[in-house]
């Protein structure tokens, strides 16, 4: 029958491997590529055991908490093991141990009592800062931006231990959930928000304070970058601001380049920077005009 | 082995209260948290009641859909009744008697006809208003807005109902999913629509009145706020925007503070805005120089 | 009891077909409705066959992916064949026969392959023009864009082969999931990317051309349109601009009405158009007023 | 490598239609044929409409119930229409229209109720006779005699109804979950019970009157039956015991061929017979001995 | 349409209180029915709780043992809770406090290591006298009388702190699961095998003495039973056998009464036994004459 | 709180390894345990391939098989290799290489088609040996029996190519879906049939010819069996029938010890049998006693 000709030839030519050009990626023999779905669970769990009862089981209390904690915690040194031995395998020639991975899982649990004060930190700043923000568990429920910054801090952490790709997947789950992108090589201290957060961008070598706030709709960008003599982009050159300690930007402005934005200055909406801004300096848009 | 005593040192950390700091929330015994899973089937089940065939099953029809509906208005009421004493829970020292959440559900099941002739009124307002949509039933299947916008009356239904905390929940659901945030205090009118909608952001004590449309990247926000006498800001006051009815402002413009947005006036895209406007006002922005 | 005849009465008021409305679509008897749910699985099964490995199951390898493929492109077959049909019968006032919606999923099936070219240069022209991007296969895995780009190549393909309303919910399921929408009525050339991406709009009767590149928050709109005698707007006229070859618009700027952006020219960020620009021009906005 | 290529051949083999041999069945073009998990939901359907609340969902009360029936009722319509048509065409040379399966569906769910009365029937009888139930819920929920008699009386309506092999597989069903193997071809009467159950077959041709009880291990077989000219048995002709009414068959005994056991007769355990029983006889087995 | 008309027709009916007879069970407001499904996994949770690896998680070991036995016994303690109260709400005219059915839980689960020290023996009783067994491991695995042993200990110490019904269920599951049949009002003692097993019937007033070896088949039931005035069985009398220490009984042997089999007999198979047998004693079948 | 303490200590007392006894196994260090789950999963993979459409999809057909089987193939070799290597692993003091366990995968999936000769010639037999069945396949969909001559005909290939406990776990599989116990070391040749079924026993060391035929509730096993030094049962001596050619065996007999029943032999029902029998013999029982 006609139909079933056009569908058999078309998984003959789709299972072909010369169709697949640059979207072949031959992993080593046996080794699985990265999962979304099981790097998806990975944030889960890690949100359930830095935020029990938020995330994860809502009925989690006093007497229960050891176990719980102790389940997810064994899952997740599983998990990642795995994913962070398939994201070597994608980027290496030679596959490493398994021991390699593994060390590393540990080494990341080993911080998540660390990660999880940091992130204490970024709500008790979020929940001063709004005022439409009722409690502390309103901060955790509700704001997308700890979700980001949760997914950052976790992501950052893996980059910095030397993982590849993972981190960067990680960053992108909580960019498709929330609308904040912020790319894991960023380096942000300590207490930081971001409010309703919707379309902002935060470049791979931006450099961010402690207690600086963000509002929706803000870039933190590359204005633009050296090309090699085949004219693409050389790679890995700071090329994003660095925005100095207790800096807030309004919302929808656009900051591009290795510019400073010096400590303490406000940024209006709307507002579109590719040059240095003194510290304590206030910079706002004009009105539209009638 | 070492790895093993590096994770069951670290569950010992991550399961010690004192870790906890703020993110500890002491709910009252027995009583679970809120639930991110159960209030996003609230929010599905509400969606496949008043849009019956959209949402929910695809094959219901005028023979079945009296059980279709049956069942999910039980398992709306069940799940609801058990939701809000979670957040009466959450939010007060005491908690209520069961049957007062069970009585504020009820109350909300009672008013689901006309949230559904409110937002029949939102779908019929979207498909006049844009060229690009076919029917009726484009609307409902296809514009973010009116998820965004059902999940704002359902909340602010529950939020005037004296509901703390899961209208808030409930309208970042929608947010996560449309990128439009709209926050269940706001008090918007009837014929109310939102194109693309992508990093709108509607603020706590916005006014919105009828026949209102709004394009991508609006913002109706704050301008700045009252810090009370320790440099927090002071909860509650009114501080966004009203916008009168017949308005129509375009995509990524900007309206802080507690000002006015006169009857039928026109906001052009990419303007910053801190004034009242008049009735009927045209305000546009300067093309770009080059 | 009385919560009970509250909410007997309340499934009775929403039961009735008197109060749908607008809401209720009268679909053929017997036909069910579009199903967002198997739309879903459609997208992923598309994904899993074009991207395999990425997408789906993460343990394909040369000696499996052949019955991976053959078990998906079937599976993608039959989903479409009933979808379609469901799209046709929401549309037309006269059921066509199932035979017209099996024509279209086959011809869909067909056309894969080279849907699979297409994807794999707007992959090469994304690794190539962005300098924090490490390989082919982290375009795949964590750029939202092309996601987006896939959803809109997979429901242009459906648009053009004459399926009403799947196309659409196919590009929303992108908008919800990567904050980009873009219409499938739009028509784009090869190689085209997007970066970080949240908040672009691209209306539906939009021209791009080839080697065309977008930043976060671009608006092609239209900017107004004309009404007919009721005062509703005309479906279906070009209202849209046009993006010639080689183009470049960086972040959050909007360019509305049926206006020619010139083939290389450079638009800068946060920049309001509506006239048509000269090839090879440079669009830039002054930075903010301090 | 050598074993995926051994696997790449054994797939070759056994996907090749000629090693099918008698296990290839033709199946009209397009047509499934019967499913195993879907008459288990068949089943369950059944069950819950018929004991509600005993199985499916355990919450079910007077305000809901009718909400709940409803829909179980569609389900079951729809899946007994598509399971009977299969059956259909699993046996015919020529599909029969699907209006001939709805319309076999319609009338086994128009005899629901009646089915119903005769179970309770068989629970009164099943809970005055054992000494060791306490309630009419208990055998309801404890006695796997309940659940073969159900679905043999479930499988035996759709028999009668001209449905092939279904009744067959449904009866099996019961049989892997209770040992108990009832062919749905016997005719049963009213108040009928089993005791323990497991062992006990009932053959095709078997008749058995009202307010019959059998125990554990009893067979009602076929003594020998005619072959045909080529040496294999003839199908069709009685070959099975007639239980008249009030008869009691203590356990494994086993009673062979079409032999009539009288009104009223009481048959002792591990005994064998082959030849009629008076009405009102008594037959015991000697002890064993020592 | 016809057909909808008689489903229509018939949800009325089978919806309609009065069809349910004896069917209908009337819980106190707001008790939900016991439920099969609970059930099943409450017998689960305890396998797994008892044998951990065997049933549950496979991978457990010594370093995560802890947290998976706290969270299982936790789950089974919040179950158990729920399913006695309703299976004390089933059988009472006055609902208890749910304190009553937590306090039964807790002592219940105070019990399983005890538990767990019987059924240790009953495997060691299993692998010494069987000789096709390999290792205590296979045992645990793949012998259908430990499943049905571990349920008949479960539900009997239930039955013992005064729960109703629900230890019938529990012990029906296994009865489905393994065709062994053992009321839990029977008294077994220690070291307790039962070979191949199916179709064993062990009766409710059964008393059973320590070391005792049954084969498949084999009844330990009621002979008769007096009946009340009305002519039905009254319940409750001492009615099967008591069998003494180091007894074994060979296949489809049958013991009839309250007869006692004393301490080391033998019984061989196919016997039929209704008067009381020495200790010692060897009682076996002649056989079948040619 | 007391129960809370209580289900505490429970926890601790529970998890100790002093109370686990023989019920602790030591797995070499990261060897999962074999699965019940996974091997069920085995199982109906196995019957999926062998008898595609009965078992599985219910709509595969010609076009599509191929890469059915090629996906369940594929999934079968990675389980069994899985489970192989936990049976291993469970029963040796040293780990085997993983290598060894997935050659012994390949090579029973090599030996898949010729299974399925073996099982089709099962069917057959089955079909023309009992007048109630209607075709082939009514055997294959609703036979117990070849449900279990399946698991043997699986279990028997892994446990002559060396693998331990995995091939009775499946056979147990069976023994609980069908009430047939067959023990994999049995040795049982083509064209075998049991009709019904229930209480059927087959004993590790019996031996079968070809077209044989069982009844429910037959016994092959072990008369006695001698006992070492410390009155243990010496294991693995052979202790159980021969039965040769052609024999049939109506149901509720039991055959004990190594006896052989002679080519051609028929035993009646319900007959205690542990002497030779002649080829061609005819035994039958005597009625019950009136």
């Amino acid at each position: 029958m006609l139909y079933s000709e056009i569908i058999t030839e078309s998984i003959r030519k789709l299972a072909d491997y010369k169709s697949f050009k640059v979207l072949c990626h031959q992993q080593h023999e046996g080794t699985p590529m990265p999962s979304l779905a099981t790097l998806e669970e990975i944030v889960h769990l890690s949100r359930s055991i830095i935020f029990p009862g938020y995330f994860g089981n809502a009925a989690v209390d006093r007497a229960t908490i050891k176990y719980h904690i102790g389940m997810e915690v064994e899952r997740l040194y599983q998990l990642l093991s795995e994913q962070i031995m398939a994201g070597l395998c994608f980027s290496c020639s030679e596959p490493p141990p398994q021991s390699h991975a593994s060390s590393i899982a540990a080494t990341f649990i080993e911080r998540l009592p660390q990660l999880r004060q940091m992130l204490a930190d970024d709500v008790i700043a979020t929940y001063l800062g709004d005022p439409a923000s009722k409690s502390y568990g309103e901060v955790i429920f509700c704001y997308p931006a700890l979700r980001a910054i949760s997914n950052y801090r976790i992501a950052h952490e893996l980059l910095v231990l030397g993982v590849p790709l993972i981190p960067r997947i990680i960053s992108e789950l909580a960019h498709s959930e929330t609308g904040i992108d912020i790319h894991p090589g960023a380096v942000i201290g300590n207490s930081f928000t971001i409010d309703h957060g919707t379309g902002v961008v935060i470049g791979e070598t931006t450099i961010i304070g402690n207690h600086v706030k963000l509002y929706q709709g803000v870039t933190l960008g590359a204005k633009s970058f050296p090309l090699d003599e085949k004219g693409n982009p050389i790679k890995g050159i700071p090329r994003h601001p660095v925005i100095e300690d207790d800096v807030i930007i309004y919302s929808n402005s656009t900051i591009l380049g290795r510019v400073t934005v010096g400590k303490g200055a406000i940024i209006g909406g709307n507002i579109w920077i590719d040059t240095d801004i003194e510290p304590g300096a206030k910079i706002i848009q004009a009105s539209g005009k009638k």
